[in-house]
């Protein structure tokens, strides 16, 4: 056979995913976060990767007006045929301004313990992984945010879940330490936003950095459908999308 | 102020989420897929609602190779620097073909009651259905599969679970006599799937049917990370991509 | 061989597209616009079919500020990595709502003639399909515009080239004539807009109803360059797509 | 006002795209291509600007099978009611593996000269830069074609009408002194692929470099199109995406 996967396959009565059998191993007995968790290891989550996963995904779904949902929106106003490609399209802003840390984060961290090894004291690599990073011009991503200029709410509820569940590993303590080291060398209280905590906390879980920015993707899947239901409900006229763009056309200054 | 919504608003040191606070009420008490029901329904799901609910996102997030994961890894192979663009690729082909039955059957079982009430026989209220759609030369949806040619494995797990939880409602019951008579009336059985089963038990859980393909939209994105991350796991040489596309180029026979 | 195409094939020194060498005979002769008439129709257009096909292609393509070229700016914001998401974006919004008028337009007419014949006067026909269409609930497509309450400009000169070239054919008079009854019997001037044109004049070319809205959609990624360069141009912080977001965010009020 | 645009406006009776009226100045007079220009330059092309770019645009617009325009297939296979979904996930795909050697291309150009000035020789500035970017580990960015191993045909046809057109400018030829010297390094000929020419082409007509690639995304919308007739025309069973996607089907071996 030419083409090899562990994802799965249909046969006339039987549906395999990932080593499972769909109808009796995973529908009822799992979540739809489970599924992410099962494409990328492979296997069923523990009961504390539920919910630590689940905790993530909820808190990166949604909150509210976005350039993104705003995309969605706009998108269902011209094609109302295509609900897909409406939050298709809410999808393609999801990119490295918003998302990007949470890969960045996870990266970082990941080689530092890679590089660096496992034998330094937290306080040492975290002021090794700055010092590396000034000296390379780098920014250090994860901090700060446009509306939580102090605290993102998200982030210390994530850690309080992550060491319920047993992921308030060393990359989460490294990250900790980082934000500690850098507010005190800058005199002032700067936020460790959501998508930096899902960067550590998703590298505790063993998951590679590469694949952490899928799932925020996918979460965000799931908060578009509120927007497109929202402007269903309010119908064509009333919409969002339709008063943005009623705005935008009754303000538009054209000096060609 | 001049745009109202009833999804979220973010302030300094808060996030509210359809009238919860997101880091208090929502993370770490529910799942991902109680997002979506929160969506639609501006309330957290009953622990029944969200097994159901949890229950049919899994059951339509993955099967393997279809249309629409091959694109997600196509465009991953030309665009590795966005895999939002990759997942939002896989979801543009979650159209009318593979998920409008959904809306259809949702469609015709909400239509039914809607416009001959509650007083006749579910028995009646079926043949009255069947009858109609043929005079006006409407085919059945949610009927037959290309593999799965006698049983659909998801949909008797759909409608136990249904039961389980209280869904086995009168949309559902429509649903299976409909099937039961058209069975009858061809002399042989013909699979109700999945797509079927979650238009009907979707109804039964007071989901309009215009939003119930939003829902299997976002579930398809959260199995379209498994296809991103097999392929970034076998890296772009070895993977499906690349192996797909090089048999088709090394296959094609132009005729200009 | 497996795959048959009539479009095109590489071999290590030539490439081959529609039938023709695509280096000696297509670079340098013929513009963009043939590009998509050789896909269509395997050979390449005419210098009249061209000078058509560009006018109506520079018709379609731009007009402002539209939800979707918002939706391209609002991703662009988001995703800056990656201008194909975010011109991809803005075509999702390209559908039945502004462009569908286009396909209505051309089936409508060339279904008139297949099922009528050419036997009948363009008066008598005209009024045979709106009596049709009447009595089947169906609207006339191509008629009316939100800002080109009388005269949409493009029209006129568009059906004005087709004269000069040639493609002023039975399905524009029958949609010029159809228009002319249909403002008499509403006793006022109803714009005739650009769609609408454009559905008439391609079926005078000979182009498949199916395939006219692809037209459109092509031109209209064009249009969306302009959208993204302007963007780029004046910066992140001052983007369109910055300032509309900037204004929803301080604009909204959010009852939970 | 508050949003500003050079972009364009409707009025009752008028369009203004770009300074010009569009029924009375543009349509009729200028290419699909023109329209792009203006987007980018705010003013309509010279002859050999139109000329020019109408080649850069016809060169990169379409060659045969691509995974991007298998994407295309596939997304209209499962959702036939929104063509400019499909356009657009052949779009998606459009991304740095394939483009982004143009974008490359000008950037390393432009740079060059800004960085070097005017006053070395060519000869001197190309040994420069492959020097620099040795140092700093870079590839050279527009050599190198899987299939078109030592000569891309559109590349020499480029540069010939860049020359014929008056744009064989100073990008141009440091790109081409580039190519001869890392070859003559190597030892052997290496190919100078279409997107490394239109990188220095387009650098030479006054493009910045963050745009090009804008362009081609465009370019390749309208090839996408014949892709979708292909598939229009053969019919659902028969279509190109169908055969791929059975193929792929009845050749996968799961191992979960």
């Amino acid at each position: 056979m030419q083409f090899q996967t562990r994802i799965g396959k249909s046969t006339e009565d039987n549906i395999q995913v990932h080593g499972y059998d769909l109808a009796e191993e995973l529908i009822g007995n799992i979540t739809l976060a489970d599924m992410a968790f099962l494409g990328a290891k492979h296997r069923i989550p523990t009961e504390n990767e539920s919910k630590m996963l689940n905790a993530i995904l909820v808190a990166i779904c949604e909150h509210g007006f976005t350039p993104s949902s705003l995309s969605t929106r706009l998108t269902y106003l011209g094609a109302p045929e295509a609900v897909q490609a409406a939050v298709a399209a809410g999808l393609l802003g999801a990119g490295t301004v918003y998302f990007g840390a949470m890969e960045y984060v996870a990266e970082m961290l990941q080689k530092a313990y890679a590089e660096y090894g496992d034998e330094r004291s937290t306080e040492e690599l975290a002021s090794t992984i700055i010092k590396d990073r000034k000296e390379k011009g780098l920014q250090l991503p994860g901090l700060g945010h446009h509306i939580h200029k102090v605290v993102d709410p998200r982030t210390g509820k994530l850690f309080q879940i992550a060491e319920e569940t047993g992921f308030l590993g060393k990359h989460s303590l490294l990250l900790l330490e980082m934000h500690r080291q850098f507010c005190e060398s800058k005199g002032k209280k700067i936020t460790l936003n959501v998508v930096g905590a899902i960067g550590a906390i998703m590298s505790d879980m063993g998951m590679d950095y590469r694949i952490v920015k899928s799932f925020a993707v996918a979460s965000r899947a799931v908060g578009l459908v509120a927007h497109l239901v929202e402007d269903m409900e309010r119908g064509r006229k009333d919409s969002i999308a339709q008063q943005v763009f009623k705005y935008v056309e009754d303000n538009t200054d054209y000096r060609g």
